[in-house]
């Protein structure tokens, strides 16, 4: 699995500040530790609220950029933050993200076509709820593929999210289980090994102790790479986690031979 | 998964020296201390080498069964042992085990319908080498639960070991991922959901610094535990490891409903 930092969001305090003062070094400070830590993506979630929207990216990934060559996710529902960011980027980034919300398709999606760049689509109903269960994400991700397809682009710049979900959710544990099931049949389904990226902090959203969430995390990481997911969405600061990740990719990944080596 | 606790082996010193002198209270205060730990089962490891095998098997369970209600493993390559020890126990224990090895199926296996007990069927070669990949050892599976069926007892009694072999082997990670085939695969193949075990500290066992085997472990566990596990034998003085298990559990056991009650 590749560890994608999602430290970089206007939810925490020192990236609020940071915007609000348009002060880069906070920012700055946090993307070369997340890159230390051993993120391998930054995720830029610059928030839906700002009456700013296009200044704040175009602000984020300016400093990010100063200071780390890591490949960015620009991760925005507002269409012009979007395009405002991904021109901004050097590198072409990974667009996050769209889904079967009309709004997405018309204004998002589009985006990869034009900077010919990847993107994230999440398997949600077109209204943006989360599906019951696993096959119903199936299908979705079928009904996404069309609309990708559409638009011309290599389907290999398709990455997918089945949407993980609170375990406090009702539903919260079939649903956990039903996403390592969309992880595994992905690849059948689309004839072609499709990349998948989750978010790991969702399963354990809401109230809760820390040390309980980070082992109910790390514990369904494990299964979560076993089921062949491609990228993990992660607190990079959580150590443990990401001592976790190497172990996962130790265990999975076929290029890595010596598991002596991997501290 | 149930835990198993393995902690009860001549291989410890502890053990040992309380074997040697005859001395029941060592081995006592570490039974109690394991079933604190969350041990559900008790594995009794004698030892293959000893000259007085029934003698030490009949004093360790006597030893255990005065301090600990917990159902017992009689672990033992020695038929005598075998059979004194499973005499000794107040509740049919389980027996561990047999294979396809002739002196397992001629010797061991006769006592699990002797005794109406379960037992643990390894899957190995005739030879006791450990089969190259998951095919082969479903293949195995299925011969060995026709040797099991010659005796006529329940099916149900039958537990399935596929082998966890070290990750510091040739093959170790491509076996540690064909072992997760296999735990999944085998409930096909019975046509029952077979029960299955697994000796997790087996996969580092070697050379290696201690907190990385305990991630590697921990991250393996997991997967285990998600390809349907039933049991898992493990030093349940590992707490972490032990709340990974409860995690599984939580994640994956239908029957656990709150997850902020784990601890």
């Amino acid at each position: 699995m590749i560890i994608v930092a999602d430290n970089i969001r206007i939810t925490d305090q020192i990236i609020a500040d940071a915007i609000s003062q348009m002060n880069p070094v906070p920012i700055q400070k946090m993307v070369m530790e997340c890159e230390k830590a051993g993120a391998q993506f930054i995720d830029i979630n610059s928030g839906p609220l700002s009456r700013v929207p296009e200044k704040q990216m175009v602000f984020l990934i300016d400093a990010i950029q100063k200071v780390s060559k890591l490949p960015l996710i620009v991760d925005t529902a507002n269409p012009r933050a979007m395009e405002a960011g991904v021109r901004t980027c050097k590198n072409a980034p990974i667009i996050n993200g769209f889904s079967l919300e009309p709004s997405k398709l018309d204004k998002i999606l589009p985006l990869a076509r034009e900077f010919q760049t990847d993107i994230i689509g999440y398997l949600l109903y077109p209204n943006g709820h989360v599906p019951p269960d696993g096959d119903k994400r199936l299908e979705i991700a079928l009904e996404l593929f069309e609309q990708f397809k559409k638009t011309g682009i290599d389907e290999k710049r398709l990455i997918i999210d089945p949407v993980i979900v609170p375990l406090s959710w009702q539903d919260g544990k079939f649903q956990a289980m039903e996403v390592l099931y969309v992880i595994k049949h992905l690849p059948d389904i689309f004839g072609f090994p499709i990349r998948t990226i989750a978010g790991l902090s969702n399963l354990t959203s809401g109230r809760g102790h820390k040390a309980q969430k980070l082992i109910m995390e790390k514990a369904y990481l494990s299964m979560l790479a076993a089921a062949g997911l491609s990228m993990i969405m992660m607190n990079v600061f959580n150590h443990d986690t990401i001592k976790t990740v190497k172990a996962c990719n130790l265990l999975v990944d076929e290029k890595i031979f010596a598991w002596e080596e991997m501290y």
